[in-house]
């Protein structure tokens, strides 16, 4: 990677931006994480005129609102939601069109539910089916897709879908962890992203500048709940005995506000690029070889 | 009504805007009305001081993004149209529920298509048709619903649906004076809002304190398109030879980027709280008989 690019940081705070800051100064990237106290970039005019000033190569887009401590916190924070996930994209897209910045965008998966009807995983020009024009879908999903149409004819943009974060490091936002710390689960099948091969591959789509679009930023294959639950038993990090709910109605009637997108993605599309990323067992084999918890 | 009242009005320039400053002012009630250069209202600390520090009886709401000359330009301005529209009442009611501030919002029936299934108008308890979770549906047909969802459990809030304004005033956005300048119309039959008739009723849902929550504020009845054309004729307004098209196909292909929301509702629980509204073909003859144009 060339050490004489930089970026602008937006959402730099976050579980995928603090993992960007991570990438990026460990590889020597000029960064500015820049927070809304300093800019508030959900103002055109303020963010366009940073861009101005800053002139960077690249901007990446970590900001939205997931809701804490899981998306059913979203139906309660509508306008949050839809501010995060639907306008802002267009306002990033606006400052960013207005001053020829190259810049990415963290889209998600999770706008999409089981798979494609000839058996394989969603590919990126498949129409979400998990969204407000698909519904049922939990509102953060409807706000996310919003997010993809208000971008779908941006000129020089990545967006990079991430499903289901996951990483060696314990953190509420961790898959691993929370099927370690979930009192009951749900068995379902889905694709997922490492967190740290995530954040190489969206900026080396950057720095490789692969055509401008959607990637599924996911790691090869699937995996169920139980076989996560097996991998974690098998590596010794958690000797737990997972309880299931008997199925999904029971786990909305218990545990959830919304329904959850559960899927499986193609990244195909991403690894033709050239870009690699580890299949989905053998990482999180890996994740749970090197678990541990920071201070 | 009485005097004693002091009103902020939001979005007071616009075409249902205006029609509320007429009214307020003709009744002699105080009233503000709040430009976003004066008071970025799109923030709500900037929207809660100052109704903290004015104190009003009510908010009146008339703000978002309708696009223009309609709403097809929706579709290529769709941050701006979330964020007026689905956002920015979610801002105000934020505002108000911190200040007990009781308000209106000014929504729409172009949420719904059609009649009811047994063959009615729609009512207030009825779920949208014609939204993104009811495809397909305007961009701003979207936007709007969403704006009713986000709130759907307000305390102490109207929200009063227009449909199709007109009046005795030629104005692009008077339906009688699209009717009359638009090259070809679609047939279709609609419920619609006398705009005087419209703002005087939202006024009454609050001076008289009736209970708060969702009213169509629709003139009884509904029309269609020729209906319409030949009480235009019929008045001596406009002597053209109008022009339809053969089919909603063949106005999608040649005149439309989106489709149109045509419906009839229920005011039924309007009426029902006492505050009256012309039947609309009486209103309608009453507006062509008074046509004129300002200056």
């Amino acid at each position: 990677m060339s050490k004489a690019q930089k970026i602008i940081l937006l959402g730099g705070t976050g579980y995928v931006g603090q993992a960007f800051q991570r990438l990026l100064t460990v590889s020597g990237v000029e960064f500015q994480n820049v927070s809304r106290s300093e800019v508030d970039y959900t103002r055109v005019e303020q963010l366009s005129s940073l861009l101005a000033a800053a002139r960077p190569d690249f901007l990446i887009n970590c900001a939205g609102y997931t809701g804490k401590p899981n998306v059913d916190a979203c139906e309660l924070h509508k306008p949050e939601t839809l501010m995060g996930n639907s306008v802002l994209p267009g306002i990033i897209r606006q400052a960013c069109e207005e001053n020829s910045v190259v810049w990415g965008h963290v889209s998600s998966g999770c706008i999409y539910t089981g798979r494609r009807a000839d058996g394989g995983g969603f590919i990126e020009t498949d129409e979400p089916n998990f969204c407000f024009r698909r519904p049922p879908c939990s509102f953060y999903s409807g706000s996310k897709a919003l997010g993809e149409e208000v971008l779908a004819d941006a000129d020089r943009c990545y967006l990079w879908r991430l499903r289901i974060p996951f990483s060696e490091v314990n953190s509420p936002r961790n898959y691993l962890t929370k099927v370690m710390t979930y009192q009951k689960l749900l068995e379902a099948e889905n694709s997922m992203s490492q967190l740290d091969e995530f954040v190489r591959a969206c900026w080396e789509t950057m720095a490789l500048r692969v055509p401008f679009g959607i990637y599924n930023v996911t790691q090869p294959g699937s995996v169920t709940t139980s076989e996560v639950c097996k991998l974690i038993t098998d590596s010794g990090v958690c000797k737990k005995d997972f309880q299931f709910f008997a199925n999904e109605d029971e786990f909305m009637q218990i545990a959830a506000k919304t329904p959850r997108s559960n899927c499986v993605m193609d990244s195909g599309k991403l690894l033709a690029t050239g870009i690699k990323m580890t299949p989905v067992v053998e990482a999180m084999e890996r994740a749970l070889k090197h678990w541990k918890s920071l201070a």
